[in-house]
This record gives structure tokens, sequence and C-alpha cells, in this order.
């Protein structure tokens, strides 16, 4: 696939220099506007323009909206005001409203008064919701029929209809706007006859969300329904738009690297990596950098305290990398597995009981088969291997039981504080493993002093 | 939602205690399947069996598949041979294949002898597919039509034999069974007359997978090109069936969970989070807690090498869990983001020096301003506020510059590491935080050291 694009590019350059452009024309309509767009991004910038021109209408409208913001910004800004115009006029207005929210304000004032002007009000509708809601990412582009329609004029409709509607497939019907039932295109031509009334095959109990529904719940019942749309409605059950599977998908995608990025203490990013320059890298890792280092100065307060005991038992500090990254790791398998049922809707607040009781049992195991094989290590390795001395059989009992009661902890902390946060309205992926980690580490040492007060200075 | 189950669970076990057949039948038919088998799956057991007949036979169908394994079964152990063979009947290949793959031996064997022979045929083929290739997910039910029918024709082959199929949105259009084009439903509606010939129409550069590919790429090319379907081919490009969107979607999903599970150091499981009892948990944890405590033993070591020098200067262990956490930070944030730019296909090997270098100057960059916050912080919290007096400038300079490289060290290996994994064939995932923060606490430590050599031992 690599390969076949880097060839793509090199002879897209030679063709335009040999000024071949019937064939470029020829050889880009044999290609999908994904494809295109993946080639477009390779080629100098310069180039872009005329090669854009090239395109037949459809293709060029459905290759734009593949391409980066980058790109398409410079392209809109070379247009002449009808070459903008054809674009738009192609563009479903869902993609058109994610143009529109990433361009610079003069890009977007250009947009809005060469589109059509329902367009340009459709746009206007759209933009005023909720970044994170139902109606930012639902098309108002929906086939719509009635009652009293009979198949027949159902299908004469579609076709009469159907060049400017995101889906076909899913027709929806509706009485004074209100959203009464839905029919597939399928049970349409599956039907008996042209003479059925749409009333007699058309699904009743349509399930719809509202336009203030959060999207990644619209997401997650696309995985749940296997549905190709979904119908938004307003307050009065009015239908607005609709969402399709492939707006689902893309919610559900960057749901997941939005999850991920968070987890592994950064703040979430709207670039792809090779698009992020060091510096938008740097900008989302250092709060959290910066944070979780200050929230180390507990583990070195308590360091701090116990400095004379340290002192006194030197051998004690070489396991307290193992404690902590042990802590650490026991604490933040809980939080990611909670964190991931929470994202999939499997676990709600409610469940935090059955949980936590779920996570202790699970904690037993754990601390005591990695304590148990911890003496061994400690024994065969510092004690034998390493000939310290120091490292007696009460050490060993001392970091073992330190670090059942870390794992234990551990889980606890990690199962609960994601379920919390949920609750508490944050984001749950806030609680993974370095936030974790923080705590986990003040607590085993915590832990671990107070056990060696126990057994090793009584 | 939630609380409607609750009700609706109530509702029903009161109607099945009244003998109200025929209204639980009804109410159950104004649900949608998924929600159905939600409810059952809350229900007692030894009910399912008689609710499940009252279901009519499509629907029951359709609640079959969206069952756990468990539930599916103790029904199938509890159906009659015809009943069974209702059931079988109602099935898409691919449900069927996903189901008896959860079965065990004599369960399937009873499927495999109860189904019609063209389907036990047809099961036993998709079986025979390696578990992670587009063979093993696709069904073998799609639309066929040959360049010499008419849109007319066309309609009308979809009318007759589109009720079994899994789409009829997308068919593909074949001259003996080799894949020669594509045609959309939507294309057919919109066809200028019926005597329009397929040929004519058809899109004839049709992007497919063959059986063998990877069932992760298949659904990457969904993403990317927002197919419903997508054709399967063998060697000899002869289409053996489809692969759909909702397929797509699930593989996505799970991919996603898979590789959240292994970054949080947990090898993946198939079960969701409730269905897990805390020894399927343990078992998924304990191999990476053991791992990773046992791989803890060369940060010991190097303490136990350097516990004279510790001894002599103790202060230096109040900042040894700040540095490891925050190189355990610094990696984890660039393995995280490598490994999920990997699984969605941004990154490759070849952008490997790219990446190094985008990452070292994101280094230098948190490195400089995390170390003169620490500066900071340790003069004022550790050396004025705890009022320690061992915490000279001259230690807070050995740890700010240990703390300098170690996030520039960590963040090298960090994006390293997973692109090496992937190469040599390993799942980049296993790179991520729990397995950097082992490598990148034993190099704090070296160089810690190393730096207090030179400048507080000299």
């Amino acid at each position: 696939m690599n390969e076949h694009n880097v060839t793509m590019e090199d002879t897209l350059a030679l063709l335009l220099e040999g000024k071949k452009y019937a064939s470029i024309r020829d050889v880009l309509t044999t290609m999908n506007p994904s494809d295109i767009a993946a080639v477009f991004s390779k080629m100098e910038e310069e180039r872009l323009p005329l090669l854009f021109r090239l395109l037949p209408k459809e293709l060029a409208a459905e290759t734009f909206v593949e391409m980066e913001p980058e790109s398409q910004e410079m392209l809109i800004r070379g247009f002449s005001d009808s070459e903008l115009r054809d674009v738009l006029d192609e563009l479903y207005i869902d993609d058109a409203v994610d143009i529109v929210e990433e361009m610079p304000a003069n890009v977007v004032q250009r947009i809005l008064s060469t589109a059509a002007p329902d367009m340009r009000k459709n746009i206007n509708d759209l933009l005023r919701y909720p970044e994170d809601s139902a109606g930012s990412i639902m098309t108002t582009e929906y086939v719509s029929l009635r009652e009293s329609m009979t198949v027949g004029d159902a299908i004469t409709h579609i076709r009469r209809t159907g060049v400017d509607k995101e889906t076909i497939y899913t027709c929806y019907v509706t009485s004074n706007r209100t959203l009464v039932g839905m029919v597939s295109v399928k049970t349409l031509l599956l039907a008996p006859d042209d003479e059925v009334a749409i009333s007699d095959i058309m699904e009743q109990n349509v399930i719809s969300v509202t336009t203030q529904t959060d999207k990644e719940e619209v997401a997650q019942m696309f995985q749940k329904y296997n549905f190709l749309a979904i119908p938004v409605v307003d307050g009065e059950t009015r239908i607005v738009g609709i969402i399709t599977f492939d707006d689902a998908m893309d919610v559900l995608e960057s749901a997941a690297t939005e999850d991920i990025e968070i987890m592994g203490g950064m703040t979430p990013s709207d670039k792809t990596y090779l698009r992020s320059t060091p510096f938008d890298l740097f900008k989302h890792r250092i709060p959290w950098l910066l944070l979780l280092m200050v929230s180390a100065t507990f583990t070195g307060m308590i360091l701090n305290v116990f400095e004379e005991k340290l002192q006194a038992v030197v051998v004690l500090t070489i396991f307290i990398p193992m404690l902590m990254d042990t802590g650490g790791n026991s604490g933040s398998q809980s939080s990611v597995t909670i964190i991931r049922a929470i994202s999939l809707g499997e676990i709600e607040f409610t469940d935090l009981l059955k949980v936590i009781w779920k996570e202790i049992r699970t904690a037993v195991l754990c601390g005591c088969v990695v304590a148990v094989a911890c003496f061994g290590k400690i024994m065969l390795v510092d004690r034998l291997i390493m000939n310290n001395n120091a490292v007696t059989p009460w050490v060993a009992l001392t970091v073992c039981l330190t670090m059942v009661i870390t794992v234990c902890v551990a889980k606890i902390i990690g199962c609960t504080l994601p379920m919390v946060a949920k609750k508490l309205g944050f984001d749950p992926a806030v609680m993974a493993a370095p936030f974790i980690t923080t705590i986990v580490d003040a607590i085993s040492l915590l832990v671990y002093f107070g056990i060696s007060s126990l057994i090793l200075f009584r």
C-alpha cells in the first residue's frame, strides 16, 4: 500500500511536469477519495490547486473532505468564489461543519458568504450545538417519508431526492416533522408489492437520540444496535437530523485515542502524531509532568521524615523502587480495566461495591503470590547472590508484608477513583496509571516504614 | 435507560407468574434484540427457555445472537432438534460461526449435525480460517450480480434473494466468481431507467481484502473509506465473502480494549469485567506483576552497589521516587503516543528516525522545564519548608541534571521500543508504561549515581 502511494506521487509529479493533464485526470478518477487525499498530502503544496482542479466535481468534493485542514485552508484561499461554491454544493452539511470548525475566522466568513443561503443557515444552526453533542455531528440531509405513502411512492420519492442525501438506506417517517416511524430500503424493496402502505411496514418503535445527547453515548448505541443511521430529535420529538455509522466510527476511534492519551498522562490532542510539532507535544505533556513531579513531593516528605530510620537500616532503600513499581503496576491494572469498562458503558457507579469486592479478592490473590515470589527472590538474589548480609529474613518479611498491603490498597484505590471521578463529572481516564502511581507511592512508603517499625525497630 | 430495564425485567417476571404469555410476546416484539438480550441476561436462568419460546422466529434468532455465550449454551442444551434448526436457519453464517467458536465440543457437534447441509459446510469452511484473519469474520451471504444484467434485472434479483443476505446495499458483480465490479443499491435506484446495464454503472475499481488479511487491518480500512461492506477474495481474486461495517466496529472496539489492557500490564481478556471472576482477573494480571517485580531486581542491584554512597549522603534517597516517577511518566507519554499511532496505522518503522528526532526535541523542552521547576521546588519545599540542611544547591543541581537526562532517555526509549517491537513481530502495546518504567527506573538510578559522583563525591 505504502509503496504503491510512493510510486503514485512520483508518477503524478512526472505527469504534471509533462503537462499530461488528461492522463492525470484518468489516473485520479480510478482512485478512492481517501487515497487521493493521502497522495496529495505527500505532494508539494504549490501543485495542489492545479491537481485539485483536474478532479471531476463530485470526486473533488469527496477528496476535499478527506484532506488535512492545512491543505483545505490553502486550497480555499486559492479558490475563486465559483470554485468554492462548487465544492460547497457537493458537501454534506456535517462535513461542511467539520471543515468550518477547523478554519480561521476569515476563511469561515468567506465560506459562509459563498455558500447557498439554505446551506449557510444549516451550517450556522449546526455550529450552535455544544461541541460533544449529537447535534454537532449530525447531518440534516436524510430521506423523510409520510405514513400515507405507498412503497411505490416512497421509491419514487427516494429516486427523485436521494442524490443529495447522506444515506438513503434508512428512511424516516414523519407527521408534522414528528418522528413516527422508520423504514429501510431493504424493507421497501422486499415488500410484496408497490401498493403496500408505509404505515403498514414501518418500524414504529424507533430508537432516537436528542440533539443534546453526548456523542460518545450515540456512538456506543451504534456499537450495540448495529444501526446504519440514528435519528436526532429536538425537545418535541421532531426529527432535526441523522447521524450515520461512519461518523459514529470516527467518534469511537477518537474517544479511544483520547482515553489512551489521558491514561498515558497527556492532555488529549486533535492532531495526529506526525502532524504535531515538538512544541505541540510539549504543550500536551508538560502539565502532567509538572503536576506529577510536584505531587511526588509527598514521597520526598515521607522519606525526609523517616531519614533517620533509613540511615539506621540503609538496606531498606534497596527495595523502595520494587515496592513502588509493584504498587503502581497493581493500581494501574485495576484503574485501566475500570476506565475501559466505564468507557464501554459496562459498569456504572451503582456497581461500585460489587467492583471493590471483586478487586479485593483479586488483590489478595495477586498480593500473596507476588509476596511469596518476592520473598524467594530476595533471599536468593539479594542475600545469596549479591551476598548482602544486611538482607535478613526479617527484612524480607517486612518487604513482603508491605507488598501484600500495597497491592491491596493499590487495587482498591485503582478501581474506586475512576468510578468516583465519573460520578463527580470528571473524565475517569484522568485517574489512570500516572495519577494512581503517585498516590500509591506515598502509601507504600508509609506502609513500609510502619511495618519496619513493628518488625525491625522494636 | 437502566431504570427502564430494571422495570422491564420485574414486569416480565410478574407477567410470567400470571401466565400472560400473549402480553409478554407483545411487549417483547416492541423491543430491539440487543435490549431483549440485556433484559434476559438479568432474569433467572430457568425462565429463559420459556421466554425465548415466546419470541417470534426471526426476533428469537436476532436476540439469540446478542446473548452471552453462557445463556446461548443453556438455551441450546434445552432446545429440541427442530427448535435448534429454526434458530440456526435464521442466523447469518458469520454469527453462527461466532457462536460455534464459543461452545464446548459436544454442543458444537449437535449444532453441526442439526444445521442444514450447506450451512454445515459453510460453517466448517469459515472455521478453517486463522483466528485473526478476514476469513474468520466474513459472511458468505452477499448479493452477487452479473455484468449483463440491467438495473431492472438487478432489482428483481435483489427482491427475490435479498431476504437472506446480510446486506443488500452493496452488490458485487462477478464473472465466473471473479470479482469484476461493485454497485450500490443507491446507484441502482438513482439510475436514469431500468434498462441501463450493470456494466455501465458499476464501479470497476473495487477495493477488496483477501481471506488472510489481518482483521484489524480490514477494520482500519472501514475507518478510512467509510465502506458499508468490503469484499473478501481468495488467491485467484474470486469473491468468497463479505465483511460488513458492524463486524468492523466490533473489531475496532476489541482492538482498542486489547491495546489498553496490554498497556495497563495485563494479558488481554475476552470477558467483560462484570463477567470475569476474581480468579480470571488474577490470571490476567499476575504474570505481568511477577515479571515486573523480578525485573525491578535490577534497580535493587544498583542500589545495593551504591549502598555506601547512599549511607554517606542519605539525603539522595529522598529524591529517588520523584526521579523514578518523572522518568516513568515521560517514557510512558512517548510510548503510549507511539503505540496508538502504530495501531491507527499513522506511523511505520520507516518513520523511526523522524520519530526519534521529534521525541528528542520534545524531551529537551520537557526536561528543561521540569528540571527548572524541580530546582525551585527542592530549594523551597525540601530546604526551606522541611528545613533539611542536607539539601544543598549542589544536591538540587544533581537531582535536576539527572532529571533532564532521564526525561530524554525515557522518551527515546519510549518511542523506540514500540516501533522495534512491531518490526520484530511483537505487539507494540507490550512496550507501554509498566515495561518502560522498569527500564527507565534502572537507567535513572545509574544516571543519578553517576552525576552525584561527579558533583557530590569529587
